[in-house]
């Protein structure tokens, strides 16, 4: 096994160690140094580092001066992830060919011959006894050439530290930041492409890319082993879209809110079916030497793990999430927000240790424990620590993201072991386009048999288009590029994340012009905050089933008011016998809104309902006309919204849907 | 030499990975394990790090909810950080005392005999070579009690953490949130206590320990070297006083300003001389084993470095802030407050890593980068960003104080190597106090003969007590403890840590209602974030010299023009010869501003100024009538600083400063 495949495992202590960490790149090292000569070659060593991370430091800020240049100068083609890349990509050439290192000859080595490979050594100098520290193997052949390899390694950083520090604050700001509304409205189409979709992908692309190592192996292109849980990994990573790049731009545009939310769910929630598919894979795999065989017990075991970690994950996530709320509702402590802030940033944190700890996968634990946190912890917060909690974890997000873009780009020349095989390429690209589309065309067919509001077919070869691979992809490829297959995976991988950023993440605008979707759509609640969700009941009515309108109806009467602030108070959902419970539960902050609220929720359910209004308009228009009808959307929603707790509109609303006085043509959708 | 040392120096490398860190006691580790038994070590150990992790976490978490508590019920006998080491002391006992671990078998250790001891080592197993690292030396005596010596070593972290990851923030922010009105004016005073005093009592308290040193070789309890180095290391390091505990109690009472600004400016400042006069120390002892003579032209190369690091400092961090002013004022960035901000984080903490680059101190360059942020920067910042900055600062800042604090707690337990001598610790508390009278009371008798409005004999002793000890003092002390001497220092230095913070934070309440210290004081200006400054001019007519007027005036008239949207446009102050670049440099935003600007600074000279009237009515109140003054002090003040740039009160003020209508007996000071 090679070298990068020790160094992920064993590595990983220290990278939990850190949190928001920008400066990963250069190589964590113990090496302890005793003398003055070594002391002085310690703090030399440390001075190098601090300056190699100030240039890395100096590359984000550049970058971000570009990226204000272009939204200043409204240029879209290019999307900031895109220019931390090729950013990334210049500093790469850099240090591959224009920084030479001397050789350090003080620094020379000492060889020992042993029987075994223990994980500490000691080294004996008359009498002193020196502790060493097992870094990994070193390559025979490179050994003689150790500084500039070293040089390399330290621009490589750890993988692991996308897993523990770079990713739970992107995932975290996605879950915190989903706009529930138009989520849970489109609830079962995103779940259905994200957790049927992304499994039918990945098989997609397995045997493609099976068929594809199998022409290898027959024109003798294939270098070393390839087996078929290889090509299953392969699917498994790759079918991970990334929400980053098309969602900015779709954001941006104002762009139809319901394809928003399908791309967004979908991105979301198969970044977590990836990291549990793929470890399912690996997990599937080691049961000896033979593995590349397929057997139905190990299948079995596959999808044990699979379903295990994910529920543990949701399990876990909610449960954090739920007691940051009832903590935060039954402290005071919103008057002091800089404690509230700090207590909900522990406690997602926690999240994360408690799931790592458990040995079940903490990213996607801090998905759902955000998804939570937004849906009732949020609504306990003070309005201080609202904004507090957003703006932090949008900073963490936007640093992580770009940081983890511009070490893509470094990567490509900066990876010691990258095995770039034409037809491999041409395979994963054919593959990752089947895959999608094996995902999207069929399940949206089926799932139009279901929806009222049909997914039109522009929609579907906008979410076809802009599946791009991302962040997530790349941290699952890097995290083992241990053996052969392994290290052609990340190659491509590499190329596949620059090739669809660059050219599928430049080309939405064109895309979305060119296929007539809607832009230029106000949302009809402007609040990308979490806090204003609730017409999951509407939804109810007609996209999901019974179950979905059952969870809604024991949600709002009873968990929402058991955790938070807001909805009816418990007094009068609970039956009688559990008064008291009920007195004790119920905050005297709920009976304050009470007055405030009723009018609002109590006679929603016979009114007509202001999603309905909004998904009956929800047509294909000119751009130039979405200004008018925004007068009519938004009036009535802005109005109510401006209560903590209402997205439902009071009363009949005004005008019923068709009678609006738009002079644009509206076609409704199938 | 010991092991901590090796570990001091050898690790650094690794915690300039990091930023925001609170996990870092879990040791970190580059152990790589290869095999699939020795992979699933790797996992296990990841998980026991998570967990580890997690109880700390949750122990923050735990300390938050009490310090609501504590403020919810008014307690203020236990400040916060007290409290976080109290905490951190039960984790520290049961660490000690209530967990077992098991020896860890597997983990055999292969020991190899060498003639030198090399930074890294090459291990040959049948062909394949494995790469080890120098961790430390290892305690021959307790080399067979590894795994118990491990899990403590866990919870004893790098000591470089505090420098590289906990102190930066800490120091930016006090930088940032610096009341730079009240500091300018009281600026001859802080700069006297905090580099004449901090020198004077550094130099006092290595006397005293000298002579303690002496007593206890005397009587036999000296059981290792203790250099006269040594002695002006702890006076050095045992001279930084703590600006939270205190100030925190200051500012929620609402303690004079005055005093507030004499006491933060001089823990502010006094950390940058502690650190370079500690160093500065390091710098010149090791000059051969005999070093503790005290010889001339160490000496003067001790001060040199002094000067030099301050100095460089000192420029760096005004270059990094004077650079993000220019940056932040010709880009429109302010359109995105979100690139803003990053952009603001980003290249404070550039200034960091490039002073750590530079090989001069980065936390006392972060210092000065914070007041030039706050000076400059923060004026062209949009309103959003100022507050994002402010908010995320105050967020690092009292995450980063509370992990530091409750470490302390820990380590009292955790830290392998304490030595614990009554002599010494007697001595110790002598020496600070000696040291803190011999910085006080004489200074200020000198500075009262300068001084228009005295620092009366009750700001003197309030100062004497509130000299406390705390993250700085630890950070110093915990950087080196390798030798016997920095063993007993650094634990002499957690003991007065712990006694200062609890006895002297806890009295601070009552020592002040014995003073009759004027309580209740409504800032004249509340935004403790920055963007209030220029009273400067106003100062100079009292307490300081022509020079400082000088560079008001300069600042005002150029340097403000030149970096932010303020101040009069650079048209108006440039001779007419530099009118096209005066043009170019000014921005749009200022001529906009002219018109709202002009009528407040153009005719501030003659004037009657608001903080001649502030300072007259600087007395002693009862704190019930404090209430009553509020509206004649802050009446003119509100009203002008609403615009961004203006503390200074147009025209005459309507009230000379004694014809307040006060009843309360007003005694002016000295």
């Amino acid at each position: 096994m090679g070298f990068q495949k020790v160094w992920a495992t064993g590595s990983r202590n220290c990278i939990i160690c850190c949190f928001l960490c920008l400066t990963l790149f250069s190589r964590i090292e113990t090496t302890g140094l005793v003398d003055a000569v070594t002391e002085r070659q310690a703090e030399e060593s440390h001075r190098q580092d601090s300056t190699k991370v100030l240039v890395f430091t100096l590359l984000l800020t550049l970058t971000i001066l570009t990226i204000w240049l272009f939204k200043h100068r409204r240029f879209r083609f290019l999307h900031e992830t895109g220019l931390a890349m090729i950013y990334g990509l210049l500093v790469g050439v850099i240090l591959r060919f224009g920084v030479h290192v001397q050789p350090d000859v003080s620094n020379s080595t000492l060889t020992c011959v042993g029987k075994s490979r223990p994980s500490s050594l000691l080294l004996n100098v008359s009498g002193h006894l020196y502790e060493y520290e097992l870094r990994g193997e070193v390559d025979s052949r490179s050994s003689d050439n150790l500084p500039s390899v070293d040089m390399l390694r330290k621009a490589t950083f750890d993988p692991e530290v996308f897993f523990n520090i770079l990713l739970p604050p992107i995932i975290f700001h996605a879950g915190y930041s989903l706009k529930r509304r138009h989520f849970f409205r489109n609830l079962g189409a995103i779940l259905t492409y994200a957790f049927v979709g992304t499994v039918i992908s990945s098989f997609v692309i397995g045997l493609v890319m099976y068929g594809c190592v199998a022409l290898m192996n027959a024109i003798g292109q294939l270098d070393g082993d390839f087996f078929f849980t290889d090509c299953l990994f392969f699917g498994a990573i790759i079918s991970a879209t990334d929400p980053v790049t098309v969602l900015a731009i779709f954001s941006e545009l104002k762009v139809d809110v319901d394809l928003y939310a399908l791309m967004f769910g979908e991105s979301v929630l198969n970044d977590a079916v990836a990291i549990v598919l793929s470890s399912s894979v690996v997990a599937y795999q080691p049961s000896g030497e033979s593995s590349q065989a397929l057997d139905g017990r190990a299948m079995l075991t596959s999808l044990g793990v699979f379903l295990a970690v994910l529920s543990g994950s949701f399990v876990l996530g909610s449960a954090a999430g739920v007691l940051t709320a009832l903590v935060t509702k039954f402290t005071r402590l919103r008057d002091f927000p800089l404690l509230e802030t700090a207590l909900f940033f522990l406690m997602s944190w926690s999240t994360f240790l408690l799931a790592e700890a458990c040995s079940i996968t903490g990213v996607v634990a801090v998905l759902f424990c955000g998804i939570t946190q937004a849906h009732y912890t949020y609504n306990n917060l003070s309005a201080e620590s609202k904004s507090r909690t957003k703006e932090l974890f949008e900073l963490l997000n936007f640093l992580a993201e770009n940081f983890i873009f511009s070490y893509m780009g470094l990567t490509l020349f900066s990876f010691q072991k990258h095995v770039f095989n034409p037809v491999f390429i041409t395979g994963a690209f054919l593959a990752i386009f089947l895959g999608r589309a094996a995902n999207i065309y069929p399940l949206s067919f089926l799932l139009n048999l279901g929806r009222t509001n049909a997914i039109s077919l522009n929609f579907q070869h906008v979410m076809m288009f802009a599946g791009l691979r991302g962040a997530m992809t790349f941290a699952l490829s890097i995290r083992d590029t241990a053996t052969y297959a392994r290290q052609m995976m990340f190659s491509s991988t590499l190329l596949i994340v620059f090739f669809t950023v660059w050219v599928f993440g430049g080309g939405t605008t064109p895309m979305l012009s060119f296929l007539k979707i809607r832009v230029g759509v106000e949302e009809e609640q402007e609040s990308s905050v979490p806090g204003s969700e609730e017409t999951v009941g509407t939804v109810g009515r007609r996209d999901t089933a019974w179950l979905f309108r059952l969870w809604y109806t024991f949600d709002h009467k009873y968990v929402k008011p058991l955790l938070t602030h807001s909805g009816p108070p418990l007094i009068t959902t609970l039956p009688a016998c559990c008064a008291p419970v009920a007195h004790c539960l119920t905050s005297s902050q709920t009976y304050e809104q009470q007055d405030s609220d009723s009018e609002l929720i109590l006679n929603h359910s016979p009114s007509m309902l202001y999603s309905d209004l909004s998904v009956s308009a929800d047509a294909v228009f000119d751009p130039s006309s979405s200004v008018q009808d925004q007068p009519l959307l938004q009036g009535p929603t802005h109005s109510v919204l401006s209560t903590e707790e209402s997205p439902i509109v009071p009363g009949p609303v005004p005008l019923p849907p068709h009678s609006s006085p738009l002079s644009e043509p509206l076609r409704l959708r199938l």
